[in-house]
């Protein structure tokens, strides 16, 4: 893939909640950062202003950075509010769906996009395609572990409805990102659910279980939600509804418990000090919880490389969104996916329709939680 | 409900990690702040020697307190690892069989467990018996939200798989316990989901929200996980697995994010010093999230109060629990929900035996979340 490396990696610059602004300035810092070279798709005379005002705002390394960037114009936009599969199809010209070209003609070697989420999936499957013998891509997010470690989750979120056969392939492609991202050797396996024993579970779980044990992987057993955060397994499979509760759940409860410790340490002298003496102390935990440091969710199963950021990102979120990307295609992640996934079957083929059309209901299209 | 209010609250002192010691001195500790008679049910020489124990350990309450407990003898044993339905059928002396007995002939006004929370729901099921109409009982509990308030989230365990009419008599049921228990005159409903928008969600979610919408209460629509831990809704419903997921991922980031703190706090000075100025003022925040604190699950749907105390139980946490069973026998909750289930449809009837069945797949045995 020697070609490949010296080709850029495609940046919507008009997705997220932040666009083009800070999409822009991501690019420029991750382009001096990572030294990857960035192709910013959008509405050209926008993503110009910015990139210029970004560059008189760092000249230190604005500048430098400026020749890694170019520019691709994409006259569409596909809002956050938008459904994404009739989107996809009425806007040929959206930033999201040029990306995604770029990746299949090779003329990038990855696509990044904080802009609705659902759209993005569903350019994927559009332009850059399944891999074949994938039932359906998934998205897959990494949650930190009190060893220091993670757990990859997958799915999060691209599939509410699941078929047993499909959790075993989300078993496969979470084992070969573990390996290739994580460099967990042996990836422990394990399928998310209510009780440790074999035999509990939803009928979804039960009739996965075997088919888990049955694949070439590493597979555990059932693992529970407490378990995400320990050394428990290396990737944890569930379907997108139950993995998108459960890492909404997670950041629900972690941003409650740091907002009331705030406030507690604003309450008193006492708590004032205390709060100052320990606050960098929590700053990496913090961080290891914060969607910004762990930047971009690869988006498994399809054939080529797109990350989805999330739709919160800042220029920071953005350049730990294009490192993914990045390592992902030096890796070249997919291509390995394509070939362990052979061996295990989904099921019947569904056609592209078919797998948006159930992406839709299990996509949240504002802000699927799209860690990495 | 006169003559209720002088009944016993009859406890399984053979249930739980920490049984019987950490139950019989609960009972004391229960007896002497609530104010409520405690009808120990285990193995009568094993209790008594733990009441002798804790009476001679505090003899300033305990003493006073003993006068509220009696003992009733029950053979047999129910342990953790036991098949729940199998062990209730086989085992009609064991403590929990014998308690909920109690409730079921009058003798008793509520039955806490803190043992197999499958056999905890299997015996209330064969002897307290399920509410007329409720197609499935549900396990309920509290989860704390920043504004000070709960989120009551209906189902963590009891239904693994569940049928959307199912999940509007969750509604219906969280919202009588809303409004009873926790002073909230009109309670907001939502249904947990991987997206707010209508048409978000699993075919089980997007066919329940419209008999949500029909039902006899406050429905505000999908929530997301986030959203339990803010001022989104009142009661949460969803069903066991998806429940039983969120809590348990709810609590092992709580213990986790804990943990790095604490962690922190030690590795330096600063942080040390830090840490214990602030140590006093985190903890109501912990205690908040933390099942000791909140004691007990009241099962929802049948004919008497239950209440699952969580496997870890240790004696403070059988106070919160026996605090819940007072409460809810004083405020007569199964019948308030005996007369708004008749309302809503759970769909057509099962024999109790299937009730137990898919309520074993659906239940954690060693260790289901049962805070309240």
């Amino acid at each position: 893939m020697a070609a490949a490396d010296t080709l850029p990696i495609a940046l919507d610059a008009m997705g997220g909640d932040n666009a083009p602004r800070d999409i822009v300035r991501g690019a420029l810092l991750g382009a001096a950062r990572l030294g990857v070279d960035v192709v910013l798709v959008g509405r050209s005379a926008d993503v110009e202003r910015e990139l210029a005002a970004a560059v008189a705002d760092d000249p230190a390394g604005g500048g430098a950075a400026r020749a890694r960037i170019s520019v691709v114009d994409a006259a569409e936009v596909i809002g956050m509010d938008e459904h994404p599969a009739a989107a996809v199809r009425a806007k040929k010209g959206a930033s999201v769906v040029v990306a995604c070209e770029l990746v299949a003609s090779g003329r990038a070697r990855a696509a990044v996009s904080a802009g609705n989420s659902g759209a993005v999936l569903a350019a994927a499957l559009f332009h850059v395609k399944r891999l074949r013998g994938v039932a359906r891509p998934a998205i897959g997010t990494s949650l930190p572990r009190s060893d220091g470690g993670s757990t990859f989750l997958v799915d999060v979120g691209a599939n509410a409805d699941c078929r047993p056969e499909w959790l075993a392939q989300f078993g496969v492609m979470g084992s070969v990102y573990a390996r290739a991202m994580m460099g967990v050797e042996s990836p422990r396996v394990g399928l998310l659910s209510n009780g440790e024993e074999p035999g509990k579970g939803s009928a979804l779980v039960q009739a996965a279980s075997p088919l888990l044990a049955a694949a070439p992987i590493r597979f555990v057993g059932n693992v529970e939600g407490k378990d995400l955060f320990h050394d428990v397994c290396d990737v944890a499979v569930t379907d997108g509804f139950t993995g998108n509760v459960a890492l909404k759940t997670a950041e629900g409860i972690g941003e409650f418990l740091f907002a009331a410790i705030s406030a507690e340490a604003r309450k008193s002298l006492q708590g004032k000090v205390g709060g100052a003496l320990l606050k960098p102390k929590l700053r990496p935990i913090r961080d290891r919880a914060d969607y910004r440091s762990t930047g971009g969710a690869l988006l498994l199963g399809v054939a080529g490389e797109v990350v989805i950021a999330h739709g919160r990102s800042d220029a920071e979120a953005i350049v730990s969104a294009l490192r993914v990307a990045h390592t992902a295609a030096q890796r070249d992640i997919h291509s390995a996916i394509g070939r362990e996934i052979a061996a295990v079957s989904g099921g019947s083929a569904d056609d592209d329709v078919a797998v948006v059309a159930a992406a839709d209901a299990g996509q949240h299209a504002h802000e699927a939680e799209t860690r990495s």
